[in-house]
């Protein structure tokens, strides 16, 4: 099963990262840190079940079995050898913004910084289940990582593993990425071998993979089905988290920052598992929106950054907002749908700021 | 003028980088540690052509001045300030590829790493000119960086200094850059703040930037008009460097590396200053060729990895090529046209294998 890491035996990551918990490790990312579209590794957030493992390259194998006609057993040079693509993706936390709900649901109390963006390298899962052949029979794809610990009740020992529909699974763009910006991962992000799989929520990337198993039936894991899954008043019966929700964060000024009257600009990014449509900003609390402009490229699977510039003209309090829309016409809403797990908390996050007079001197 | 660094004084670079010359710091990027878009900031190629220059970003003033409604003098918090972009960029240095040139061109005897590529984020420049009110009668626009040293036979000591025509100059992705990768630039490439100019060689990014001046004339500077030329018998009036030529090269396998008889993948990256059109592969020493297939999304100015499988048949000595045609159609040469500097070596890249019959028992 490999050794667990200890936290912080190994702090190769950047002490500004905010840390949630430290056992298991849960870190998120300061939102002003960020700024162009790859988050580097050392300031990526780290979002783990259970304490990290670590894998041994040389002796790791990853089996493949099931619903297929050949099942497999690679080794990381195996994979290497495959062929493989490179892809920025942004990953975000279900539970990023869980802290801005009321009242206070159960899990991590992450703020905005539970999302980071890196371009992944690996090969295409779908490569390699044309190679094992998958048979007709097969309905989900269940991802087993090296991570594991008790849950529940009970208190029973489970590995970290979710499944994937076949359809996403087969999806072009689902890897199987072994490098993080150009890099090996790191082991806090699932060296030697993770899934990445854009634009659902993170907990779908399982880290540390180990297994993989083609099944005609719904997988019913601990991390399906009991967690990961939008519950209570208006969730009945249960809803299973895929896509990202559309979201855009502020990320300067920051809260509570003085400005001067005049001319500011105000930037973020903003990000959608279903596409991105517009960023529109409020500098006056929400009473009127004016459109942002993108300052960096359309991709498939990252963020874009926004900006906006406004004229601040009344002295005092204000809040900057911004609120994204999906191809779908779907708006960041002004509040989240309350669920007991605090997933999917995509609500409009607004940043106080005060504005004083500008000096004449300036 | 600030201090400057001494050689392998601050080696915060990856020592795999190797090195060309160490005074002044020269140092490639090994192609087999490329994998995936980005270059990590640590693995980026080096090109000085004087010391590293040590700048304080709290002291240091970029002047804009000229042929312009009104001279600026910013801060780095003054460009902070003002809207930024970010863009994936490939950078070649002019001299890429020389040693492969014969007869040997002057100049560094750069390999196949002298190319590397980064998200940079900073200001449009164009923003900067438009603030300060460009003249009709402006040209070009001269960058003059803080590295500066004796050059030519006089000896006499001058800044790096190149110019923009003016278009190049106002092109909305033409960036004064100030973070590469999500993080400040490292000293070594051109903290704190540097010129980008996508599309153009490497030499055209000028950094540690201390000086923009608007000009009515064309500059004449040493490496405006002394360098950075193509020079020698074809090349009479001398022609100065623009856009990188098209290029490819194969980043596996490895030169001279030993293969079985069989499938196997070849991988590598093409880019061009003009956009991209196909890659070709042969395995076969330039018989025959093969379309490869990319491997990462179309972006304006980075290069793609690409990949082709090839059946490896036959036993011996035998060479792989890629060669790739922009978009004007304009297709990697067999040899470079010589010059005497030795710039746009842009020749298909062989890579010698040996070719062994596969054992049966694998």
């Amino acid at each position: 099963m490999g050794s667990s890491v200890a936290v912080g035996r190994k702090q190769w990551w950047d002490p500004r990262l905010v840390v949630v918990t430290t056992d298991p490790l849960n870190a998120e990312t300061r939102l002003d840190l960020h700024d162009g579209i790859v988050t580097p590794n050392r300031l990526f957030f780290m979002r783990n079940r259970f304490r990290i493992p670590e894998v041994d390259s040389d002796t790791w194998r990853l089996t493949l079995s099931g619903e297929v006609a050949k099942e497999m057993s690679l080794s990381y040079l195996d994979l290497m050898a495959m062929p493989s693509t490179s892809l920025l993706v942004t990953t975000e936390c279900a539970g990023n913004g869980r802290k801005a709900m009321q009242p206070a649901p159960e899990g991590e109390p992450w703020q905005y910084g539970a999302v980071s963006t890196a371009e992944w390298t690996g090969v295409p899962l779908h490569a390699l289940l044309d190679k094992a052949g998958v048979r007709p029979s097969a309905s989900e794809v269940v991802f087993e990582g090296r991570d594991r610990g008790p849950v529940g009740e009970a208190g029973e020992e489970v590995p970290f593993a979710r499944s994937l529909p076949i359809d996403k699974a087969m999806h072009r763009d689902t890897l199987l990425a072994y490098r993080m910006n150009g890099e090996p991962l790191p082991v806090a992000h699932g060296f030697p071998v993770r899934l990445v799989v854009p634009d659902w929520y993170g907990m779908a990337s399982v880290k540390w993979l180990s297994e993989i198993r083609v099944a005609a039936e719904s997988f019913r894991g601990f991390f399906q089905v009991e967690r990961y899954v939008m519950i209570g008043d208006s969730f009945d019966p249960p809803v299973q988290l895929t896509d990202a929700a559309v979201r855009s964060v502020i990320v300067s000024p920051g809260r509570h920052q003085r400005l001067q009257t005049g001319s500011h600009v105000i930037r973020g990014f903003a990000w959608s598992g279903n596409g991105l449509l517009q960023v529109e900003v409020s500098a006056d609390g929400g009473d009127t929106w004016r459109q942002a402009e993108w300052t960096s490229p359309r991709q498939a699977h990252a963020w874009r950054s926004w900006q906006c510039t406004w004229e601040l003209r009344a002295c005092g309090s204000t809040e900057l907002q911004s609120r994204a829309t999906d191809t779908q016409g779907t708006v960041q809403p002004r509040e989240s749908t309350w669920n007991q797990l605090g997933y999917a908390c995509n609500a409009i996050q607004t940043v106080p700021v005060i504005v004083d007079e500008a000096s004449t001197t300036s």
